[in-house]
């Protein structure tokens, strides 16, 4: 049961698309006070959702606020990364999802003031929130997806390995990189270009010098089977003769000042405007020159710096530069050097800034600060409605730093800008679920880790569990130790492992695929599908994807193996060397089990068949002609393959096959 | 065996008291090559040691410096933190110790460049390096821990609970607390003194509007068995007319800079000049200063900021400013706002200025650098050695943040300022053995974590693991959520968890006893008493105390239980409440224990026994008279009971007397 009620006016965010008749808010799960909502939790309930966040797959414990945020340092004290999906479930005996639609900030107090209260609190009088009840979470989740629209469905291909760094700086670079990967059979399918393959970060151009070539190059790699994936960054350089920064200008399609001037911010490419991604003109403009890369035959592409992110304003810097300027007058102190440092450390992402220009949306003027969580949003819409216009019939991948719900049906996102942390690999697997919740199913973190030095057995662990998730990129930055996987010691461990990927894309494919179309989820916590096993539901390193396997990854250095619980008998598919060498069944109940580097394990659950191909360097070698089933139990249920041209958008449940043991 | 080899001509440190005859290198478990030494280590090795640092237990997988280094984000990329400790331990079928004895920065790449390989790099060519084979890592610890000399031993109410805060800013606010505790009858022996009872930070001041009654607050304070522990700060104010300042001007106590000027650094006072640690004389002057304060009845002290922290240089922020004015009249772009940030952030703690000041050490002038890993630990060597002049036959409280093997003689460390995360809670657990293999004995973290904003449960689990580290304080930083145990909903549990620390007073005491006077670990890696278990040896998150018994405690949020190895049969005591209301035998396995909030689990060992007294609200209350001993087995081996005074130094492993269940 969906009870939808109205607050105010609310700013529309196109986030639900099927709107239930709205009634007046009545206390009942939640009590509304006159600083927000309030709700007493019991001991034994879980809180589930939030999308891309720190912390736990249970989110009680901790104060979260929903606000696009460009902070790299995702430790377990951030508050906001950079979505927010305003969707959590109270799951105990009843099941009751809340969504609450405002494009501004929102805090989710979790037991973290006081231990047994969940709170939560908009910034502003003016939005909607809908409160879900149904009996399972699962239930739950499916009703609040119908609510919003179908999830984004990438191309077939978009599920091969990627390989990225910030930055391949030439197009030989590029074409060294892949001939790695293809001498050493290292399956992949796209290589990324990050901002340097523009010419001075200027969207939609190309780097007059190093990518003079660019045209060869995406031919060269499709003969290949590499498809190039190129960034697009939310700020367009203000820079008079480049057309898209002219056109922006002359058209009035960007960011305000309070005078009405263009905003000016810094970002990449120096001084940049942003295009106003709200108005419906400046979004259709925007998204059509996405053209300039479709037409080069490019069929990917990731959106950057849309929270938006701001080095800093121009006014701001000026301002700064001022009281620098005083405080170099005066006694050098320790108050100077503390001043000082917070006025440098607070140029960036400020929300003086954020309060300072406006949008034209849907026809009214609207500070940013109001809208500020749509930003990426729609920016990947203006980019997917001109996806639709320009090739209509053809999938794109499509995934962005920055979103909201509603995004989902747009596109994927990455879970930003990680580190190479241990602890990351594991926010990775927790962050997997959450996000599914709120519609996001296309989505992985940067594999190795972003920032900070990789260590090879993070590398190899973090491939370990990166082969299960939609986007699977190895992705680093500027600066930081190389991934790429050819350059280990164990670079045949990594074929191997990558090698079981593409074994599973049937399996992966397919179970996407019907949590696109159903609505559902790809990735379950635990407690999803076992709710009455109390061990199972406080679960947080594993995981069920699709409805056959579950997943235990392992994320501790040094670690030679760990304890697997199983809620229900499963059998483990052990694959070494990159193919299956045991099979071997496990009761109900904790388990230790050996997990060398490079091995990889697959729980299959009681009654349930799980498909693996002969694999291939890319996704389109992967056939599903001679898959080998593997099953646990005499009479597993019919395994439902759902198969299509991967390229096409004639998404139909209906070509699903039966898979079934003879 | 120990093997003592010298590279050039080393700068003395101190650190080892019994140097046996020293031989030419020869190449044997270690290869020296030109950029040092080299092993290959096997894969089942484990490598133990480096003190304080990042990641596990076992320190593969990562290069670390031994670089004293005031860095609060304590995040498992970074290669040093507050101490410099060289000594690891190689272990497997043979184990060997080696300490590389040099006060300036050595590299150990322990697996991180090249998987397998063990590479270990001085910055200077003059070094000792000892090596020590033995049976077992215990046999290493204890013959490396005999060249080192005796672990320090603190007076015994300092294993009492005790509160801080950066900072109780009014000698009423210090009441305020005492009374709470006191109220609620949560068990207490110390309260802290941060920064602000001092007249703008001066050393051996007292703020004359805050703290004007110092001296019947600490009568008071005593009265109320609470003992106040004040920091003392490395920096001393350069101010005319501030006693400190001008003696060390006077006598040239202060480090000077290249032309022979005194020093001149920012630190909390504003600008300061360092007292010359290494120089005797200097090093004489500034412990008799501690006299100021014993002289009020102060019996415990922390020595703060001694890495030296340098906030900024006089030099490099003039510096500063002038290149920042520069940027100021330039076009401001993305450029310069890079420039900017990276000169204000590395402003603070600069490998520059730690090149640009000297030291009369042992009669020569030593550039800072080559001896940075030396000033925290000459520092506390300094009050350590005016307490033994001062009060000779009592012991004082004192514990430091930077420190260097050698150290461990004069004083404990605290871990440093680390942050209200939940993987510090599992760092804390993982630096124990660490630091108790370089000899550091008295040690603990900051429970609930300094920086960042603590959470109830993260409090309630971090203290159900600190009522067992020697250094037992709660402590946070200005700015962060209160963290006093009153405070909390749930006080009640966290005044039973601490009582379950008084009742384990007499073991606690005795083991730290034995562990100090036998040159002995109290905390261990499971893999030093169960070396041939290979699940043993890779546990990270459970440790032996004394002999008798194994922790494990929980470290995730929202974990109802956790899984624990038993590498044995083993007995557990829960305690809730405060009170053991379950004796529950786990035979050798893994085992799922539930483990709510508030209870605490011990694992007595097969064959041993643990006292457990009726506890107290301080230590002086803690009696032996009636403790009631629990077991593991029938035919358990007696206890050897230390007790002394606790407070004179006539230590004796004869004090023990033998407990023996009927």
């Amino acid at each position: 049961m969906i009870t939808r009620s109205i607050f105010g006016k609310p700013i529309e965010t196109d986030a639900v698309l099927v709107k239930p008749e709205a009634v007046a808010f009545q206390n009942g799960v939640l009590e509304k006070k006159a600083d927000g909502f309030y709700y007493t939790m019991k001991d034994e309930e879980i809180i589930y959702g939030l999308g891309e966040n720190v912390r736990g797959i249970n989110k009680r414990g901790w104060k979260y606020i929903s606000s696009c945020a460009d902070d790299p340092i995702h430790t377990e004290d951030k508050r906001s990364l950079y979505g927010a999906h305003n969707f959590i479930i109270i799951s105990g005996e009843k099941n009751v999802g809340i969504f609450v639609d405002t494009p501004g900030k929102v805090v989710f107090d979790i037991g973290y003031t006081k231990y047994d209260t969940l709170h939560i609190q908009t910034e502003t009088d003016d939005f909607e929130i809908y409160v879900i009840e149904n009996a399972t979470p699962d239930a739950v989740v499916t009703e609040f997806r119908k609510l919003i629209g179908k999830s984004y469905i990438p191309p077939k291909w978009a599920l091969g390995y990627g390989q990225s760094r910030w930055s391949y700086f030439t197009s030989d670079e590029v074409r060294e990189v892949v001939k790695q990967y293809r001498e050493n059979h290292i399956p992949i399918d796209s290589l990324y270009l990050d901002i340097d393959y523009m010419e001075n970060y200027k969207d939609f151009t190309f780097n007059p010098d190093s990518f003079a070539d660019f045209d060869e190059l995406v031919e060269e790699m499709k003969e290949q089977h590499i498809h190039l994936v190129p960034i697009i960054d939310a700020g367009v350089k203000k820079e008079d003769g480049y057309d898209v920064y002219e056109e922006g200008k002359e058209n009035n399609y960007f960011c305000k000042d309070a005078d009405g001037n263009d905003f000016v911010v810094g970002v990449w490419p120096g001084k940049c405007c942003f295009p106003d991604m709200l108005n419906d003109e400046a979004r259709e403009w925007f998204g059509n020159k996405y053209k300039v890369l479709l037409d080069k035959g490019i069929d990917g592409f990731w959106n950057d710096m849309n929270e938006p992110a701001i080095f800093y304003s121009e006014k701001r810097m000026d301002e700064i530069f001022n009281k620098l300027a005083e405080y170099g007058k005066m006694n050098l102190d320790v108050q100077t050097f503390f001043a000082c440092k917070d006025l440098v450390l607070g140029m960036s992402n400020n929300d003086e800034d954020y309060a300072s220009f406006y949008h034209n949306y849907k026809g009214q003027k609207v500070c940013h600060k109001d809208v500020h969580n749509l930003f990426g949003y729609y920016m990947t819409r203006s980019a997917s409605e001109a996806f639709d216009r320009i090739v209509p019939d053809k999938r794109i991948l499509m995934y962005s730093r920055a979103s909201y719900i509603g995004m989902h049906r747009y596109s994927g996102i990455w879970q930003g800008d990680n580190m190479s942390w241990w602890s990351h690999l594991l926010m990775n697997v927790k962050m997997m679920p959450s996000l599914n919740m709120c519609g996001f199913l296309y989505t992985g973190a940067d594999l190795g880790g972003f920032g900070a030095d990789v260590t090879e057995d993070l590398l190899i662990r973090w491939m370990s569990f990166g082969i299960f998730t939609p986007l699977m990129r190895n992705h680093s930055a500027n600066g930081t130790r190389r991934q790429e996987l050819y350059l280990f010691e164990q670079s045949k461990m990594f074929k191997d492992i990558i090698s079981v990927r593409y074994k599973l894309i049937p399996y992966l494919y397919s179970e996407y695929m019907k949590a696109a179309l159903n609505d559902t989820m790809m990735f379950r916590p635990l407690g999803f599908v076992y709710g009455k096993d109390e061990i199972a539901r406080n679960v947080e390193d594993q995981l069920l994807i699709g409805d056959n396997v579950m997943v235990a990854p392992v994320y501790e250095q040094n670690a030679i193996g760990r304890v697997v619980y199983f809620p229900e008998k499963m059998k483990m598919l052990r694959f070494s060397e990159g193919s299956v060498t045991e099979e071997q069944i496990y009761e109900k109940g904790h388990h230790y089990i050996k997990m060398p580097l490079g091995d990889v394990c697959i729980f299959i659950r009681d009654g349930y068949i799980l498909p693996i191909a002969e694999g291939g360097e890319y996704v389109d070698a992967v056939t599903s002609d001679s898959l080998t089933l593997y099953a646990c139990g005499d009479a597993p249920a019919p395994y439902a393959l759902y198969e299509d041209d991967g390229n096409t958008k004639e998404y139909d449940m209906a070509n699903c096959r039966m898979l079934t043991l003879e």
